[in-house]
């Protein structure tokens, strides 16, 4: 009989928040209907707690239960990512009969392919998927599931001044007021623009289940414009110009977000959490800048009006 | 006159938790007694609140204006990091007279002498130091310290394992039961042993001001031995022997941590919250292996007992 | 007709080494016999010369046809990495008629599975697979497909410092010096053992193509042990026992893995290129260890002798 | 007498071509004239090859010599990094007396002063160096220098087809093609724009060292603006403007680079090589785009013409 030295007394009776394991890699795939599933290479956290009271831990012995339930459950399509994180943390609970919580955060990306706005031709983006699971003993859970997506943003500021200077120099060749303005209003206006990434993260619930692939198109309508990975010109000009006609603050983006969840998920009850974060990695400065918003859709309703 | 398209208002009236700038590096120097002042390489990150009453925001003017605190309040010693990034804030909430709340989180690294355990040989280390600080209109203010640090952890369980295996080995030698319990409490056996990185954030407030050093130190009793850039080889001797006679899980570093903030924190009051982390890179596994706790100053009391 | 700026004369006449995208992702499919095919998650950089007589680069119009080249061979599993990317410089080439040589490099994650050692529990682990291909206009080509395999390594001469203390140690409990020996052969004696990485990469030709599995199983033959997502206790005992009756140098790695080269590709010509290299995450220190060779077969041949 | 297995004999006789410690950070501190020392944090590379005829090496024994050159060096101001580095690496040969070369490389983060383009303001950026160093029991020795600095690049192609576009939309606005002409030259227009990184690495001899403030110049010169930390509204206007007055291919920047050297370096000698990139983070792509070129500055003092 090889020892356990895990199941012995700690030294200091302190109990601990989360034990566990990160960074585990694990291929995952995901049911779609009447299509091949969804193949995500996914990293997994998971973790249980060590109350106060309880001396000693066994909890090598069960990181193998653990690795273990992902094993079995990773191999073939699950049903939903909340489905298997659920089922991931009713394993834990079940093997770690001391432990009160359990709690796994996935990370994924997925591949998705779509068209180019204007050719036509089949392309693709890489997208953020999260899952956060957490439950206790007691039955009570906690999920949330998130995205981010990359887009461009234009600075609607900086245009601004752009198209403030312009007027200033039309006028020295000569153009009248009215003729500036309706050139101002045609021609696409120089902006800074850059990479920035909408981030949305959204309790899901027995009463509510938002679609991940809601999220993924909130989130890039929450910039200036989508990225791709192929553009013909013909694509390009429409990219820059669509880009230049609708500029963007991290704040708009968060905004967009929030508008639009609170549209989409009509159903979603009022108490639902929701986190929304947009990340711009500025092309004047070395620095990102940042917007966030955490709310219930019910105060988020009310702001709408 | 420019144009400052911030002040004009939002189309969907939604505040925003947190606006700001992320990621901007500065040289920070610290005073120290009777020393030259030690320099950091530190990254900010700086946010303030937008309120949901609020329609506009005049945001990317402002930012000028934080940048300009830090730049002048980061080129010349400050007395201690909750100071600068206090005034930091401060700062922040002054400048954006419509903000309710200002948040500034600070990382930096830290290359610390030091000596060879045996050898005495000069060398060093690098140890990453945070700083939190958020502060809202009515003057009610948040401070968190940090620190997290590199270190050597040995497995108990592995190298439990190892003894009981050892034990059957040596019998077949024909050693007497007596002989080898002598044997294998003197000679170091082997275990699994890796990187660890212990990390401990604690709250600093005007009646309790911890220091970096403790806080550095404690994280260092951590784990099962410190790391050296220099090791002669009796030095390298002395950190494998005593690595091994010293094991610990990831729950024993926290559970250490903890006992030991409590010991070194006396006046510390009872509702000061702290936060333990300990990781280790676990050399048989990809995986990182984790344990956390957070709790106040007066839980751990009561626990530790 | 939309203009084509990059069809125009520049006005520096220099020619350019490389133009390419870099951080492609790809989903990858690998053919194996009677199994489902490989996925590998992988990233693209893609290249082309522009010559120095070469005036003006039609660039951008044809980065959609290099995407398209990915898009359609990565969407169906393919024969061998070599063979896709040897397939994808064959089309870059066709496209950019003005370009005298393209390139292309490619990294992509493997999951694997495989068995604990002693329980047969299934787990498994993330290994990289790298492949670079290279191609002029005269059909000269350059194929490169390498590995890298995390494992565990511990130092000999820790070990061999714990060793001789240990006698002395010994020496003192009144054991004679023939029991010592004995015993300090039969007791897994401790050493710092960490993470390693071993590196292989090695010339692919029509002559000789070595697989892919041959060089992961080099790439873990140079390291102490093999890692594994799950342990049981038996397994754990197994692989610390094993690690430290076989510890290694990152120089020992390196010449492990070249002599098993040697004898595992038997057939493989003098002149065939490869490249070694270890490296170990120290777990007494904060900086890494790394040793690496780059010889020909043959030259190997003459050294190991 | 500890025991020093890293002198007896491998067992299999195979050279290595570089064993060495990867990832050591020190503060380095850089003379100037008049002026209080740069403070650089730097990371270090250092390795020195085992030649295939060496049996054995002492390696361990040597780190830490290594690692006191590092230490001794480091902390008063050198004059410049090629000094500091060249000092290592002559160190590196004399204790390891089996090595026929040794090899030191470093990358340091540098943080500069500057002044805002419009308003004055003082701000900084960040700037990244590099030295690597090789000599060989010889004498034979070789250094390069290099700088990597973030610019804005706006791109020259979608600018054209915006342009193009806005001539057919001002058409049916009713201006003439003459009128079209001059408003489209006057008004900056749109295009996709992003964080740019331009890399130069030289050789640096004893006939020719290049300043490092030069090789930050040029690196700058390369892309369509600077980046800046504080921008006030009309500073960002005019970085916005400049930067559009002024789209780059990274293929343009290459060869700004490459012009500015021949031009900057009048007296290199012929044979001094010379290494440039360009990355753009394209904003409408999540992948980069890259162009490089290596040669003498012979070679491309007979492009440029």
């Amino acid at each position: 009989m090889l020892p356990d030295i895990q199941l012995s007394k700690p030294e200091i009776p302190i109990g601990l928040s989360k034990v566990g394991a990160k960074g585990i890699k694990k291929l995952v795939k995901v049911k779609r209907d009447k299509k091949r599933p969804i193949i995500l290479i996914s990293t997994f956290d998971v973790f249980i707690n060590l109350p106060s009271t309880m001396k000693g831990a066994n909890l090598s012995r069960n990181f193998e239960a653990l690795d273990e339930v992902i094993e079995r459950l990773t191999w073939k399509p699950v049903e939903t990512v909340e489905d298997l994180n659920l089922r991931i943390v009713d394993e834990l609970l079940k093997r770690h009969e001391y432990a009160s919580v359990a709690e796994v955060n996935m990370e994924a990306e997925y591949i998705l392919r779509k068209k180019a706005p204007k050719s036509g031709l089949m392309t693709q983006e890489v997208v953020k998927i999260f899952c956060e699971a957490k439950k206790n003993k007691r039955g009570k859970e906690s999920v949330f599931v998130g995205v981010e997506v990359y887009g461009i943003t234009a600075c609607p500021c900086a245009q601004e001044l752009i198209k403030a200077s312009s007027v200033e120099r039309l006028k020295k060749l000569g153009l009248k007021q009215e003729e500036i303005s309706k050139v101002l209003d045609t021609v696409p206006l120089a902006s800074h623009n850059q990479r920035g990434r909408a981030f949305i993260k959204i309790q899901s619930r027995e009463d509510f289940r938002p679609r991940i692939e809601d999220l993924i198109e909130i989130a890039k309508s929450a910039m200036s414009n989508e990225m791709y990975e192929i553009l013909k010109r013909e694509d390009e000009l429409m990219v820059v110009e669509k880009t230049h006609f609708n500029p963007r603050f991290v704040e708009d983006s968060v905004r967009v977000m929030a508008k639009n969840v609170v549209e989409r998920f009509k159903d979603a009850p009022d108490d639902i959490i929701v986190f929304f974060r947009q990340i711009n990695e500025e092309s004047i400065h070395q620095h990102d800048v940042v917007a966030e918003r955490i709310a219930t859709i019910g105060e988020l309703r009310n702001e709408v009006g």
